[in-house]
């Protein structure tokens, strides 16, 4: 029995998660989880899984909820997603909350050797040095989650790192694939939430359309899998059927393919190195599919995914600037304050003013964090 | 350094075996082959690589060979491809000859322990259960150098055999895969020899032309990968770039790709469970490619993947037969003999002929060979 910890509980990545759980009842076992601000949805998982420990954001949502469910404890706030992070009972952490907010209480589940299936790209973002310095030395495994990532992790087993060309990572292309600069000067927020292949939370679905999604992607798989930012390529893939590939130095590559359908990689994390059946799951149906399509990525029509791929190289406090102002930017998008195409200019502006630090630790990132937000929101 | 014995050096798979040994002269030494009647090329192989055994296919070849290449020791006829099987320096087999006379040479290489390569489908499905069962017994590896089982060979790598739900081959189609039963009345050998994606020998050419290459394939898989016929599917892909995959219980399916070069599968049998470079190999550029094409395979359109399919179903003899018309059939088009749909028509003869023996032992299968060899050339 898996004893599992889910930061992010009423989330896309969450929910999913909880439909893994229930479909192996007798292997997996919720242990604790972290909500936002959703306390009807809070309350179904409780009633359905029976957590030991809840924590919600807001301290005013426990007292209500302590007197409906006397059993459970609960907590809120950062420190309340630390201790779901930590909970003694579990033995595996699946980080599926949106943003750096993450990072912490990963650092903290690691050190308490937690295995940890990684959801949360944004932590390894803005600080994977810190997050695989930490995993190597306690010996922790990080088990990916993104559906690219899964699909490399998947297409590495049985093989040797230095075999390894290159890493290619698909891309759907997002909302707005087909649409030029020009035509999206004046996009919606309910264009941009209209993702072609994934149904996904809101700040994901912004990141596939200004393609910061895939620049994070590739950072993430930078950490994840030791692999240098020029032996990472993205490939412009609009079915989302292969997930993405492994070159290997033989010219042999290897795909991960699928419907998509996020509980594969999620089930993948919580059962790795074993597969258990997920029968609900639409099987794989080429011959119907017809065609798949490939093409180059256009890094002038996708500014974001140069923007990450600069970052990621220059290193130091750089890809913690350019994940602190795009969620900064995507907030303020979200909120009605500037038009999509500001989220780039944003982060544009926010990465030029920005004196990189090379080697922080802690402390530096959470403050560039912080003043990397406050500067973008100055702009507005 | 690993000592190779090629069985069919002059041959298509051969003449890229010995490319593959020559990119790699610290890694691999030639020690033995076995060649049929290309005595020019025999005569370039030694000088290039000084194998210690040669056995050609005539014993008049013999002599003056031997007055040439005074070191080398010369063999002839079918105990000589058993004595290079077997020949002591070599740890490794590949086994690259067209047809069942390529059976009793590996088994004898098995007793021997020595690994096999095998690029020779004819021998395991004439007589797929003798060979695994003699693999088993040895605790000899048998590692696919056809490029769709090394594909899903690659695709198995730190997986288990418990989580497969299919194996899925795919097949380029063939030369004449855009025509239909009407227009294969009267076509060429000429035609037929002119695949579109792949150049091997005339043997295989054909058989991928009837689609019966296919279904040995199928019958192939079913061996090496102990998968019962109902878990093996035939996808029609056209460019012949997913070499074949495997789906898994929990939908996720792991592809092997590449660019048609058959180099590939036989440097990672032979590099196996390593890879090694291969800078000539051309990479693979899905960008450019820009669409994979994925239709159902028709079992009326191509009555041999039927044939296959029942044959292997039906087990005991019906494979060897199978195999033993086909390759009848095959030769006597080439001899100009019969019309192309006529192969189908002569190997369907035969399998209804034919009272099946179960679990037959070898000199049944080698009487059954023989016996469905007569029958067929009885009806030209």
């Amino acid at each position: 029995m898996k004893y599992i910890s889910l930061m992010g509980a009423t989330g896309s990545i969450g929910t999913q998660t909880l439909d893994v759980i229930k479909e192996h009842p007798s292997e997996f076992k919720l242990a604790a989880i972290s909500v936002g601000k959703n306390i009807e949805l809070t309350r179904k998982i409780i009633m359905d899984f029976k957590p030991d420990l809840v924590s919600v954001a807001n301290e005013s949502s426990v007292t209500n909820l302590k007197a409906e469910f006397p059993g459970i404890h609960f907590t809120y706030g950062k420190q309340g997603l630390t201790e779901v992070a930590v909970y003694h009972k579990a033995n595996i952490l699946v980080n599926a909350v949106s943003g750096s907010i993450g990072l912490t209480p990963t650092l903290e589940a690691i050190k308490e050797k937690k295995t940890i299936a990684i959801a949360n790209k944004e932590t390894l973002v803005t600080a994977g040095h810190l997050v695989m310095e930490e995993a190597a030395r306690n010996h922790v495994p990080l088990l990916p989650v993104d559906s690219e990532h899964s699909a490399i992790f998947q297409a590495l087993q049985g093989e040797k790192e230095k075999n390894i060309e290159k890493l290619i990572i698909t891309a759907s292309g997002g909302s707005f694939r087909d649409r030029t600069r020009e035509e999206l000067q004046n996009v919606t927020i309910e264009d941009a939430l209209n993702h072609p292949n994934w149904s996904m939370g809101a700040k994901i679905t912004i990141d596939s359309a200004t393609m910061m999604n895939k620049g994070l992607e590739v950072i993430e798989a930078h950490w994840l899998f030791s692999i240098p930012y020029d032996k990472i390529d993205v490939l412009l893939h609009k079915e989302s059927i292969i997930h993405s590939m492994v070159e290997f130095h033989d010219s042999s590559v290897i795909a991960q393919l699928g419907t998509p359908d996020m509980r594969v990689p999620i089930q993948y994390a919580l059962t790795y190195p074993d597969r258990f059946k997920l029968p609900s799951a639409k099987r794989l149906n080429l011959s119907e599919i017809g065609k798949l399509h490939f093409s180059k990525m256009d890094f002038e029509r996708f500014r974001c995914l140069r923007f990450s791929f600069d970052a990621g190289k220059a290193g130091g406090t750089m890809p913690t600037v350019l994940n602190a102002a795009n969620e900064a930017a995507v907030a303020a998008f979200l909120d009605r304050k500037v038009s999509f195409l500001q989220i780039e200019d944003l982060i544009e502006k926010a990465l030029s003013k920005h004196n990189n630090i090379s080697n922080p630790g802690l402390i530096e990132i959470q403050e560039v964090d912080v003043e990397t937000r406050k500067y973008v929101n100055s702009l507005l």
